[in-house]
């Protein structure tokens, strides 16, 4: 009997044909080699050398060190290589070309895929804004009169954007409780995560020119999986008046895997309903797909499930986001990330940040390893998720892991 | 009698040899060859062609389309290629070989001279930062209560900053007055200016380990004017809680000409007074130099000046800036740009921003073309600067310019 294909995937796993996800890797062999990569299964394909082997056009594209040729090559090229890859991983005939370009997931080494251009962050489910709201403005209201009005957001940094399974060094800087005289400088003693979703930019606009939603998939290659560490203690005394800047610049993780829009179509879903009126460039009544992704997101720490934040219920989406980011026309590069913001559901079970499940510390989390408020050092947060695919297999997200190493 | 020599300047010119900035160039015949240039007077030598001509190893470094290469060489590079342009430039054995390789500045393009990493924007000026509290806040302290603890900074939009000379399409947007029942869109009605001053870093450092003050000469390769556009109408509705975002992205400009640092040592000056203790990583008196710039700013309004703001004045230092970005492990690439804030002086025609100067549109200036709040479609702003330099010789910061077209 012979040795079955890496070829032929489990019925419904998740990282099936139907998935196909982009990523950089290297080998142990060849370390400093870096090549784009499709998974497929519990393997990697050398995507470049496969495009080569068969003759493909696309080896332009594909027999490179990073994603961004691919990236800002734009729809139509994004549509003809997953047409071909599908093709090379599923037609019998291409087996014996395909197969030795092959490598086990578990053996290989990945990169961050593209070189990240600007990084906003956004901050757009109500869940999360609300709890937010209520944690560090007591006495307020919860959401600012603008937060149904627009997408908030802000630029983050693009430099210290790390690839899944970096390890992160707690950052330290300057706290003042309100009751201090002066603030204290030391290690954040309020390590936080944000579990989030990234959407990658391939196609490049004009300055001057806004995009509207209605070109979100003209602009928008794929999405990760994301997690924002955010020291709370940092943001606490910095962020008035101008935003987060320290509280968040230290380290932001994504996935190793970018899953193409064209792989999520079953999962699009409307957003909830609006409870004030749009103004038009963000109005989505009348867009021809719901602006919605139905992912399920599940938060581990220390490989204990602490959180399953669905993403579905995100008030503002990223097609919204998209048009919001330029409609002061602001343009768009290759590698421009941005990100969803906290995705939080209604109950705590499903909340994206420790902030929030353990309301800034007053509710512990009971774990097995002891009760837990922010991070400890030592600590791994892995994130994962899966989205409805066609004929009711999941498509997978992968993962983004980091772990808290000492200041 | 022999024609003058380009090389020979005239006394006193603000772009003698003892300045020397770099920038990056095309000419008529090949618009699209860039090439690092030096300013010289009113000339613009090809400095990697001078390097090639010479056989001097700098050519790596200077026979290239951008800065990049020679910004991320670090320190001893930067101080012994400014020797070389030195030599190049003053000894007249050289003159046969550079004469050829001088273009007018007149008639050559300037392009941005190296590829923006992430861009900060600073909020360092006392004055500057209690009139917009004034303004912004009437009923709350003008000072946030962390404004003299740290320097407040945040992450701007690195992919709109555009070389001086770059028109710039006023940005359409959301504003709602306070009185207003819900926001309404349309073109800025408050388009402003903020007169900076950039700082461009050059060497890299790794993330998770700190940048010190003491090492801001290892990292900053050089100064540059910069003019942080912003919508104030679009910036008010939108930047609580997260901060400024569509009120600046659309555009950022910045001179053409990158000032060494070593051009500016005579015009290195202590800040003023600080009036809170700072904890050691911000503390400042004991560092070898000064940390201060007296640089001399001219704002000017379709040829006319409106303010003349110091930069001597700014409470937070460059290198403060930097020790703080990183004291949260934050890394620094070649190409980070960050940026003073807005200049402002105690008086008024010292002010950095047309929302200072007219104190939010209440207190027109009184132009020869009329009464002006904010900026209107065509017009041109130019900011220049100069520093104290050796043998009391000014160095010129050259200039940036734009023009507002609009909608």
């Amino acid at each position: 009997m012979p040795e079955q294909s890496p070829l032929e995937t489990a019925e419904g796993d998740p990282f099936g044909p139907h998935n196909l996800p982009y990523g950089v890797f290297s080998t142990a062999d060849e370390p400093d080699r870096r090549r784009v990569g499709v998974r497929i299964g519990d393997h990697v394909l050398d995507a470049g050398a496969a495009a080569v082997a068969l003759g493909s056009p696309y080896a332009a594209l594909l027999a490179r060190p990073g994603l961004d040729a691919l990236m800002g090559a734009g729809r139509t090229a994004w549509r003809d290589v997953r047409r071909a890859l599908t093709a090379w991983v599923t037609v019998p005939a291409h087996r014996p070309d395909i197969e030795p370009l092959l490598h086990p997931l578990a053996t290989v080494t990945s990169h961050l895929p593209y070189e990240v251009a600007d990084y906003v962050d956004f901050y757009a489910s109500e869940h999360h804004a609300t709890n937010v709201g209520r944690i560090f403005r007591p006495d307020g209201v919860a959401l600012t009169p603008n937060w149904k009005h627009l997408p908030i957001g802000y630029h983050g940094r693009a430099g210290t954007v790390v690839v899944s399974g970096t390890d992160v060094v707690r950052p330290s800087g300057q706290r003042k409780a309100p009751a201090d005289p002066a603030p204290v400088f030391g290690p954040s003693v309020k390590l936080d995560i944000e579990a989030e979703v990234g959407f990658v930019v391939g196609a490049p606009s004009r300055q001057g020119v806004p995009v509207p939603q209605s070109a979100f998939r003209d602009h928008v290659f794929g999405l990760c999986l994301l997690n924002d560490w955010s020291a709370r203690d940092l943001q606490a005394w910095e962020y008035v008046p101008l935003g987060p800047f320290l509280g968040k610049s230290f380290a932001t993780s994504v996935s190793a895997w970018v899953t193409p829009l064209e792989a999520l179509d079953e999962a699009r879903v409307a957003p909830p309903a609006r409870t004030e009126p749009l103004l038009p460039y963000l109005d989505d009544s009348d867009e021809e797909e719901p602006g919605g992704f139905d992912l399920r997101i599940s938060v581990s720490l220390n490989g204990q499930v602490i959180s399953e934040p669905p993403f579905a219920g995100m008030y503002w989406t990223a097609a919204q986001q998209l048009a919001h980011m330029t409609v002061n026309g602001a343009s768009l590069r290759t590698g421009d990330l941005f990100a969803s913001g906290t995705v939080s559901g209604p109950e705590r079970g499903e909340r994206g940040s420790l902030l929030e499940l353990t309301w800034n510390g007053t509710e512990p989390l009971d774990l097995p390893g002891g009760a837990r408020t922010f991070l400890e050092d030592g600590d791994e947060i892995t994130l994962t998720a899966w989205a409805p695919g066609p004929d009711g297999v999941r498509v997978g997200l992968g993962e983004v892991s980091g772990r808290i190493v000492p200041a």
